[in-house]
């Protein structure tokens, strides 16, 4: 497409999706959930099956791409995994509607009743990879909390995603709505994002979902406010008086349950006073379990089935079954090392003294700070919040996990009875 | 200044700010407190006087190159201006610190204890206008939050920000702590600013201050996250069955009692169905006060002494006696013009109408929402938020009056007792 016309393609398609958003902030949660009960029939019905023939088209050109078998399987779509989507729909018509709560609310010395009411974001852009799932999960998300989204998923999922939508736009037609509260973006051209991320009084956040590259990319360019991770290297911490046990189960869990995670462990910190007790034994733990371990010279002269770590590991996510292992100098020596190669996402401290938990809990910069718990628990399930649309290390608007609230922000509202300033 | 020069001198500038923000982020409100008096100790003492010196060049510059009166008036320091921003400090001196405060905490299922802690943003970057007590406010409220700040005023208040700069640092010095908790580019060179809003990783936010040009400058400029409001188009909507002697005083006073604030009233909406019967009296009472009047034909046929508004009048922040008048057609009608022309700013209606009061709460979009009460109140101290950096008209983190707290985030902390998952 040519420039201009890609411009006032994308623009139009924004602008339908913000006049969407102004009926979606005040539409009822039961009209809400209706479309989404209704998504979720659909995918049960005869428009899973259309999904899962234009997914097949997807799948067949990955195929032909040679795209990896961990992609194609991540691309892939079948009745299982589409019954998965409409559990996750019918979980989210559970969750509690955060739209026009009210908070703070007070008597001001003038009468004047003020506080602050929960209200939508307005338009949001997903920009996400291979995994289509994420197209039905977001648009939910979004939709339950008041705003419309715009999608561009990956161009692999492209027919998967057309399908979707149509799923999704379907609903919305039926309950009396836009189809602008739903949108995809419908070409793979990479010009298409770009117009998206400059869309500023259109779009209201830009959410990129995916490999650090996809992100660079979108906060980069973006123009309209993102929120966004770019990866999770995670520190675990073992205290000078920290009980091996707990600290190898955490080790273990943080690394090994779900080594690609963003929330999994990526390097473990030792407090040089307990390393030689607890390093060989924690790291003979781990070896056991098919971790691969790069130590500093430190570590490696307590264990020696432990492969030099270059200046590089340090500031790694691995996403795989290896973990960096270094011998700090007590708490302090941790919190120099997490400020220099942490990434704000998930840090976790093994300890028994008080003072040293209090002082990792206040320190450390990250979205979540554990003590005597695995990094694993960084994450909107675990932590109650129903469902998540993605972990923010943005530290603006939100921090960490993020739910249906945190697509939500908060205005002013004031009810008087003819109150003028003085 | 080469350029590769000014980049190293201003990222050596952030860096410095960055490690100083560590040390603010657990720093003990008694010591921000200290500070903070000691700042407002020394101008009321020796410093003020060298400050007001350093002012008197300012000044008389700004007569030499020939600034308006109003603009020298802004930019004037004397012993009760200086004494106005020691209260200041005191007055934040007295308010609550939000770091570290606790919210909610809940103790999840596997026994894991979870809550969210505020913590600083880290290192905020100001940059205003010509009013000098500017500097001292935004250094103060940073620091009172915990954060580091890089401030960056208007050229012609440079000697006046240099000298209030190195009062800020002494009492920093004096207390133990890094200049860095508080810097002030030392340039009034425009590439120095598009230097700082460039350093990802090193300034958390930006917050501009001042007219629209220099808000526009730093979000079209801005690699890092911006706060901001571009201008204040304020509505007051007269609905059908308002109270004639209140919609009249809240006109007057959203208008007339401070012309030139973001927050003043810029136009006036009536119903048709009351139009002729509110609108006269209404136009009168303001022409009372001086107030220029611009309208629509059908308010212009029910009130002679008005002139014809342009196109261009409705999306006007005049911040001078001027208002613009309007008849539309009932509550749709006042919501679609708020929706076309206002500026997320502050919305006002003046109604006994139940319904529409609760529609107009709900449906407008605005930092701030009011019912029968003026468009003055949107403003940091009329809430009791105590002192305000400004007022926001982004939606993300932070919409309308912003205090203490919204210079925080909140990061998730957790208690276990070794919980791994399942």
């Amino acid at each position: 497409m040519a420039e201009a016309e890609l411009k006032q393609s994308m623009t139009a398609l924004a602008s339908e999706a913000k006049a969407a958003s102004r009926v979606l902030a005040s539409l009822s949660t039961a009209r809400k959930n209706r479309v989404l009960t209704q998504v979720a029939s659909a995918l049960r019905g005869a428009a899973g099956d259309t999904v899962i023939a234009a997914n097949q088209r997807d799948v067949a050109a990955a195929q032909a791409a040679g795209l990896t078998a961990a992609m194609i399987d991540r691309l892939r779509l079948d009745r299982a995994r589409i019954e998965g989507v409409a559990a996750a729909l019918e979980h989210i018509v559970e969750l509690p509607d955060p739209v026009g709560g009210i908070e703070h609310m007070r008597v001001l010395p003038n009468g004047l009743q003020a506080g602050q009411m929960r209200v939508p974001l307005g338009v949001i852009a997903m920009v996400y990879e291979a995994r289509p799932n994420v197209t039905v999960d977001a648009a939910a998300l979004c939709l339950k909390s008041g705003n419309a989204c715009i999608l561009r998923g990956g161009k692999e999922a492209f027919h998967s995603n057309v399908a979707l939508a149509e799923v999704l736009q379907a609903a919305l037609v039926a309950e009396g709505l836009p189809r602008g509260c739903v949108s995809l973006v419908p070409t793979v051209d990479r010009e298409a994002t770009l117009v998206l991320l400059g869309l500023v009084g259109l779009v209201d956040l830009v959410i990129p979902r995916g490999g650090e590259q996809l992100i660079r990319f979108v906060a980069e360019n973006a123009r309209v406010p993102v929120i966004q991770h770019y990866k999770g290297v995670c520190h675990l911490y073992v205290d000078a008086d920290a009980e091996l046990e707990m600290a190898t189960n955490i080790a273990i869990n943080a690394k090994v349950q779900r080594p690609a995670v963003c929330n999994a462990l990526e390097t473990l910190l030792v407090d040089r006073a307990c390393a030689a007790s607890v390093l060989p034994a924690m790291s003979a733990a781990l070896r056991a379990k098919n971790v691969e371990l790069r130590g500093d010279a430190r570590a490696r002269e307590l264990y020696q089935d432990m492969r030099e770590a270059s200046a590089a590991d340090w500031d790694t996510e691995y996403g795989d079954l290896i973990l960096s292992v270094a011998v700090v100098d007590g708490l302090d020596g941790a919190l120099a090392h997490i400020a220099a190669h942490g990434s704000n996402h998930t840090e976790a401290i093994v300890t028994r003294n008080y003072e040293h938990a209090q002082r990792f809990l206040r320190e450390v910069d990250a979205s979540m700070v554990l003590v005597n718990a695995s990094t694993r628990f960084n994450d909107g399930g675990e932590l109650g919040l129903g469902a998540e649309i993605g972990i923010s290390t943005s530290k603006l608007h939100a921090y960490g996990a993020m739910g249906l609230q945190e697509l939500t922000t908060r205005k002013w509202i004031a009810y008087g009875q003819g109150q003028v300033r003085g």
